[in-house]
């Protein structure tokens, strides 16, 4: 049972953000930039990212909704993902992601934990500067997202498939447009 | 130095924040809303939940930032900003704003460390939902922002009268106004 009363029959973050539209509202501008916005990096890409670090913090409800967001935008779907679940130093994605994947993981131990070594091998593989900030950012803000959602002991769908349709409509029409409207004062 | 190539003489968050001004935007906004919006708790309370959480995570310059805009907020200043550090438990605070600082220690270490316990404990004290899910969401938040600026390897100043101007700054227009302007495409 969640730790305030949220609004009933609504999953994982959905509860929160509509308790809270004022929030809401810079919380799903930073998802939309971060994970759609224009990038050099996929959408899918980077939605692996959130899944990750997700999985690290142990968040049911964010790893599993986001590796939907990843499944539905890569090549190779969730076979892609599960290997990244697994270990990105083995799964099959590009040496430059591989690389980032792995300054995230740093990211997700603490921001003092990342190494200019780490940085400087994902420099190797042809990342950018805006490529590496927007890798610490995403797995900085998943260490967000995660705390919000298992902090308030929110609700998480157990199965895969519970969120396929969750996924079909993030991908169509994004972050931002699901925010709820603020209330009126 | 820095990770990655920053605008330079920009201390901390400020220097990702003018290299990426498309996430620097909701980043502000949410720190604004959560910080410095309508709130039943004080401008000066909310902060030190900020300062309290960045200590934790050892990040020197949104510790020492966010102590400087609460103590300019707080009766007792400094005195009341340092009890909070070494201990939430014996700091001259709240009850309320105690148990809530409790519940925040608990979000740093991670989501599913926050026990219905410590909720319990902040609303015999007088906590509301509201209040709960505010404490919780400025402990995440600072979860992310502290890695954002270390996981960039960015300068922080070192002494605490190193933050007194940017202190009046914020505390005179807000986080919003300290935004930098997007570049055009």
């Amino acid at each position: 049972m969640p730790h305030i009363a949220l609004p009933e029959g609504l999953p994982g973050i959905l509860g929160p953000m509509t308790f809270r539209p004022e929030t809401a509202k810079p919380l799903n501008e930073l998802a939309e930039v971060l994970l759609r916005g224009e990038s050099t990096l996929t959408r899918g890409e980077r939605e692996l990212i959130a899944s990750r670090v997700s999985r690290r913090n142990d968040c049911h409800f964010c790893c599993s909704s986001h590796s939907a967001f990843a499944a539905l935008q890569l090549d190779g779907g969730y076979e892609v993902v599960d290997a990244v679940l697994v270990d990105p130093a083995t799964a099959p994605v590009s040496p430059k992601l591989r690389a980032l994947l792995a300054i995230a993981d740093q990211v997700q131990e603490s921001g003092l934990s990342v190494t200019a070594e780490a940085v400087d091998a994902a420099r190797v593989e042809g990342a950018t500067d805006v490529e590496i900030h927007d890798a610490v950012l995403i797995a900085a803000a998943f260490c967000m997202f995660n705390r919000y959602v298992d902090g308030l002991a929110t609700i998480a769908p157990p199965e895969r498939e519970d969120y396929t349709e969750m996924g079909r409509m993030i991908v169509e029409v994004g972050y931002a447009a699901s925010s709820p409207a603020p209330t009126e004062a």
